[in-house]
């Protein structure tokens, strides 16, 4: 299936100069989105995943419906102030400033097989910070998956150490 | 299945006096999180739903499971400034101030059954302005699942106008 079909693509925005995916066209259609989520499952059976972890709110989006059809737990990244009990937090660059990330500290067990799930993999900043709550947790991050890939952003590399897979690149 | 035993209580978040019920251990669970998915499935096919209509961002969870598990699409309602192209939004009012949520203008087809899904029933206001904007764009909204109901604040009463279903009740 040509999901690019699916995903428009909305020119400056949310700033000028800046070419945004929206993937909102895919999830109004149920043939792609279940094109997407199966996809995404091909990749998780691989990798033996045991837990998905993702970052809110589009990562949610995937990682829901991917844990339902795999019958698999699934653990929310969010941002700091929502998850209302003990949580552990990861702090990462943007372009400007610097934003931070949080996980319940009794979410993940040590050894579980985590796969951590995204809608988008631009820079990589996020998912290295929800990989790092895992590992710091004890979890064994055994995947990276994502719908879009931006290969122009380099999010691979600083991903190296782990195996990742996107189903879309631009 | 006793869904309370993966909802924890926690006292005073996100503020002093306010009980929140924290849906993450049944998230983290892979039967109770089915389980909640089913159910809320047996309700989406009883009024016949061809679409599913979610807020953020807790409400992504449910209803994106939700729509693979019945092929159905699935249309996000999100805060202003977060949906790319032409969209429409509703203010609805908070305890103090107001607050708005949005849906791309092209995501919805006259008379297409609606069923709109969030993690839980409170007040009411921001599940009432999501009904809204699917009205606003031609949909007939059959109905609306939630996991949770807390039944003291009545938002029934808000929602008196449509089909209301929730999995468990305070």
């Amino acid at each position: 299936m040509n999901l690019k079909k699916y995903i428009y693509d909305v020119e400056n925005f949310p700033k000028p100069g800046v070419l945004f995916r929206d993937i909102t066209p895919l999830l109004n259609n149920a043939k792609a989105f279940k094109y997407v989520i199966d996809e995404l499952a091909e990749f998780a059976k691989k990798v033996n995943a045991e837990k998905i972890v993702a970052p809110e709110s589009r990562g949610f989006i995937f990682a829901s419906a991917l844990a339902y059809k795999l019958d698999l737990p699934f653990v929310l990244v969010r941002k700091p102030g929502k998850l209302p009990r003990e949580a552990i937090s990861e702090a990462y660059d943007l372009e400007y400033g610097t934003n931070a990330i949080s996980i319940h500290s009794d979410s993940i067990k040590k050894g579980e097989r985590i796969l951590v799930v995204d809608d988008l993999l631009a820079t990589g900043g996020t998912v290295n910070a929800a990989t790092h709550l895992a590992e710091r947790l004890g979890g064994d991050v055994v995947g990276l998956a994502f719908v879009i890939e931006l290969k122009a952003l380099e999010g691979r590399k600083l991903l190296e150490k782990y195996e990742v897979n996107s189903l879309v690149e631009y």
